[in-house]
């Protein structure tokens, strides 16, 4: 193994370190990591690629933000399914050029949020690549029978979201308009959460019928629960948790949020707050007639029109 | 999702359909797979980067090869602890204007190993990349606490490996020498066979105390088991199997040649073939007095010079 690699894997061990060894058995260092899986729990795997000027701009992103971001993308599914991530794998290609510093910050920002989550390091593969390549791979675990599936919605369901929505797309909108923003003043884009708490809290109490995190945009996201749920949905505009600096559309069709969207049976109790996030009732789920789901949005004058499942690629691709 | 990714997704979905769903309780289609993992055993995890340009060329590599050699890479991993792999994920970043042709192609020559293997797609993620940038991960299980480590090699074991070396280096040297090579007349570059079979022989059997897979060359791989199990060896050059066609510098150090590289009690019994595969002993691990271990390769008139671990990346970078 080439020297920058052999240092690189040699800094991800002393991340790692420290973490009880009751998960990995073997990490670093052998063909494959070795885990243990908690006897009655079944094991949850995410994958998700960041790619340079795809996902981020080497202009726009410092470093760290872009390895808190590579890894929050996992962490966010592992909440998506209502469960309690074990740990990461992360395949990383580097351009040559690169300087030592912009992988220092990357890891810098990437093992913060692995040690406040305790979601070690354990394996992955590094090597040159034209531009910067991030495969995130996280695995987790959830009792046995207790993930929260995108397919359990069902007619009469409410609709909620955590957070407020729109925020990261309101800064990418505005770095596209070559605006200068410090990352401190712009977390929910840098340095978004995983809702990984208040995900956990739901499953516990039963309370979410189906479950996504919201990385495509609501209207993207929302069809996928409508599809795997064969059910369709309305969402009420004037109720949508519109983030402060942002849009209805922004907050509709704008991407990278990483808050949770579910749906709860209409008599479950869904508190205004859980684990210290706001949670907001936005829709209905209805019985469906179309394929695919035609979910509309109702205006403030109750007023529907069609939600189309913009998305954050399009999105993405028209702000650049 | 855009409607090629949803058609790639459909396709994928398509390949994975008839599996057993004793492993795969969600594939596709949920934030995250969930997967059980027989009681008893431990969990594998493997993850490979395959780069255009770095890892293959279009111009050199037809599309199914490089899908093949992608999912190959995690499945030797997999025989290189003496596991069972069990479901496989793909990140895939594209370039806009690859022809659909081409990833189809990919996906045939994967989709026709990981059914001969019957290690289904269960998921992974699509973007849009500068350059084709594929990262496979392999999930795999082996008998609670029966892994075979790089660490357990001990003074006076033996040193063996499977099949011949050097091949898929001397096909690579060719190509950038520009020559043709029809795939079908170099499958061992082109088409390389995980040794699963083999591995798992030796693992039900007891028979390695150290294993590893020849994927950077004998060189550097040979330094990994040293390394781990704070040993060192002697290689005799004379009865290292070279395969036709290659020399002793491609077979000691050129890579992805996939075969296994293992280490054996002194009185174990290892047969001239197990699983249809050749076996050879090549030398003997020893006591290590120096670090980093300095491996020593004796010439056929017994005189020893060290063995330099130059490994894949480094010979690449030479023949490119």
């Amino acid at each position: 193994m080439p020297q920058p690699e052999r240092k690189l894997i040699e800094r991800v061990q002393r991340i790692t370190r420290g973490r009880a060894a009751k998960v990995i058995l073997r990490g670093i260092g052998d063909d494959c990591a070795i885990l243990r899986v908690t006897p009655g729990h079944h094991l949850l795997v995410t994958t998700d690629l960041s790619i340079e000027d795809v996902h981020f701009r080497r202009k726009w992103h410092p470093a760290a933000s872009v390895g808190h971001r590579c890894l929050a993308r996992g962490l966010s599914d592992i909440a998506a399914m209502g469960g309690e991530p074990l740990v990461c794998f992360l395949s990383l290609g580097l351009p040559a050029r690169l300087p030592q510093k912009w992988v220092d910050e990357f890891f810098r920002g990437f093992a913060r949020l692995a040690r406040r989550f305790r979601v070690p390091l354990t394996g992955g593969d590094i090597s040159a690549a034209p531009k910067i390549a991030a495969d995130i791979v996280v695995a987790g675990q959830v009792p046995a029978g207790k993930a929260v599936l995108r397919s359990g919605a069902r007619s009469g369901d409410r609709i909620y979201v955590t957070g407020e929505l729109g925020a990261s797309a309101a800064i990418l909108k505005r770095l596209a308009e070559g605006q200068r923003i410090p990352p401190a003043a712009a977390r929910s884009h840098f340095y978004p959460e995983p809702r990984l708490a208040a995900a956990r809290w739901l499953r516990e109490r039963k309370l979410a019928t189906a479950m996504i995190d919201l990385s495509d945009g609501l209207s993207v996201d929302l069809g996928h629960i409508c599809d795997e749920s064969r059910v369709t949905a309305s969402v009420s505009a004037g109720s949508i948790p519109v983030a402060s600096g942002a849009t209805l559309d922004l907050a509709v069709h704008g991407g990278e949020d990483y808050e949770l969207l579910f749906t709860a049976g209409p008599r479950a109790r869904i508190p205004a707050r859980a684990a210290g996030v706001k949670i907001t009732e936005i829709g209905r789920i209805q019985a469906r007639k179309d394929y695919p789901a035609v979910i509309r949005i109702l205006d403030e004058n109750g007023k529907a029109r069609i939600l189309r499942p913009q998305g954050w690629e399009h999105f993405r691709q028209r702000i650049r």
